[in-house]
C-alpha cells in the first residue's frame, strides 16, 4: 500500500546544505556510468577502477538507511524525492529531470540523455522516453499543489529520439473532478519526437487534504 | 532513423573475455549507485568519496568511444547490447534484466530491484515497472529470432511492487502478420502486481532479412 510521505523537521537551509554534499556525489557517480558504458582503457586499468569503485562503495556503506530513500517532505511542507528514479538529487539512476513551470501553464524539462539511456544504437529507449513524458506530463498535472498518480499514457512514436539534449513541455488539456487530462511531447532540435497523451488522478489518500 | 546493428568480427572467448572485464565493473558501479542512496556517512566521508570517484571516472575516460555503445552483433550473429537502458552489460542504469525463455514458450525474467528503482516510498517507480514489463514481453515476442519495437503497451497495475525481488513473465497470444499480441505479468512474492497487454511489431529493416 502507497503511505503518505515522511515529514522531517529541517529548515531550508539544512536542506541545501544537504544538496550541496549529496548532489555532487551523484553527479560524479552520473558520470562515473556514463564513462563505464563508453570507455576503452586496457583490461588492467578496468579491473583497477572496479577494485577503487568497492572501496569507495563500502565507506558509503559504513552507515546507512535500510531499504529505498523514500519521498520526504520538510514539516514546511518542502519536498525531497531525492531517491527518486526520475527525479533523485541522490540516484545516479535518474537523468535527472527538472521541471520548470512556465507563467502559461506549460510545464518543461530540458534534459540531456547520453549513453545510458540508449536503446536502439544511436538512440534514447523508449521506455526512457516514456519515463521523461510521464513526469512532466504529472508535473503539469499537478502543478505543484496536487498529488497525482498516472492513470493512463498514451504515446505515439513519430521518429526515433536521438540521444543528446532533449525538451519535454506538458499542460493540462481538461480537469474532471479528481482526473485531469495532460497533453506532452518530446522533441530534439529537428522538432517533435513524441506524442503523448495522459490521464492522471488525485490518489485517495490526498483527496481529503485537499477537500478541507 | 533507426540502422541495423553494427557487426564485430570476434569469436566467444573473445566475448566472454569482455564480459569478465567490463561486467564486474558495471556492477561495482551499480552496487555505488544503491550506496549513494542510501549512505548517512558524515559529510567529509562523502565528499572524499566524491573526488575518488571522479578521479576514477577520469582514468576510464583516458580512451574511449564517441556517443553511446549502440547495439553490437558478432558477425555470427551473437547480440552484444551492453549498452542498453534496460539491459546492458556495461550500463549501471540497467538493472540488468536476464530474461530466460521457457520450453512452454513463457519468458521469465528474476530481477531485484532495490533504492536507486524507487518512485512512490518503498515501491518500484511505474515507468520502471513498465520498462521490465516492455522487455520482458518484447523478448516473448522475438523469441530470440525476430527482431521486434514495441507497438503498444497497456498496463493495468493491481496493486504498488514493493522494491526487492520480483518477476517479470510473458508469453505469446497470437501472431497476425508482423504483428504479435503477447501478454505479461510483474509479480512478487504474494502475486501479481501489474498485468499487461502489447503488441510487438517487426520493424520494416529486418523483415526483408525474414522473408528470404
Amino acid at each position: 500500500m502507497i503511505v503518505p510521505p515522511a515529514l522531517e523537521d529541517i529548515d531550508s537551509a539544512e536542506i541545501e546544505r544537504r544538496a550541496a554534499v549529496y548532489g555532487p556525489l551523484a553527479d560524479a557517480v552520473r558520470d562515473l556510468v556514463d564513462a563505464t558504458i563508453r570507455t576503452t582503457v586496457d583490461d588492467d586499468t578496468v579491473r583497477a577502477v572496479a577494485a577503487t569503485i568497492r572501496a569507495a562503495t563500502a565507506r558509503l556503506r559504513e552507515s546507512q538507511i535500510e531499504g529505498g530513500f523514500g519521498i520526504r517532505y520538510t514539516t514546511g511542507g518542502v519536498p525531497m524525492p531525492w531517491g527518486n528514479a526520475a527525479i533523485g538529487l541522490r540516484n545516479a539512476v535518474a537523468p535527472p529531470l527538472h521541471v520548470v513551470a512556465g507563467a502559461d501553464g506549460v510545464h518543461t524539462a530540458e534534459v540531456e540523455l547520453g549513453a545510458a539511456y540508449e536503446g536502439a544504437t544511436g538512440h534514447v529507449h523508449g521506455n526512457v522516453c516514456a519515463l521523461v513524458l510521464d513526469h512532466v506530463a504529472g508535473s503539469a498535472a499537478s502543478h505543484g499543489e496536487r498529488p497525482h498518480v498516472t492513470g493512463t499514457l498514451t504515446l505515439r512514436y513519430r521518429r526515433p529520439t536521438p540521444l543528446g539534449p532533449l525538451r519535454a513541455r506538458a499542460r493540462i488539456e481538461r480537469t474532471e473532478g479528481w482526473k485531469t487530462f495532460v497533453t506532452a511531447t518530446l522533441a530534439d532540435a529537428a522538432g517533435v519526437t513524441i506524442e503523448a497523451e495522459g490521464v492522471f488522478i488525485v490518489p485517495a489518500w490526498a483527496r481529503s487534504r485537499l477537500e478541507r
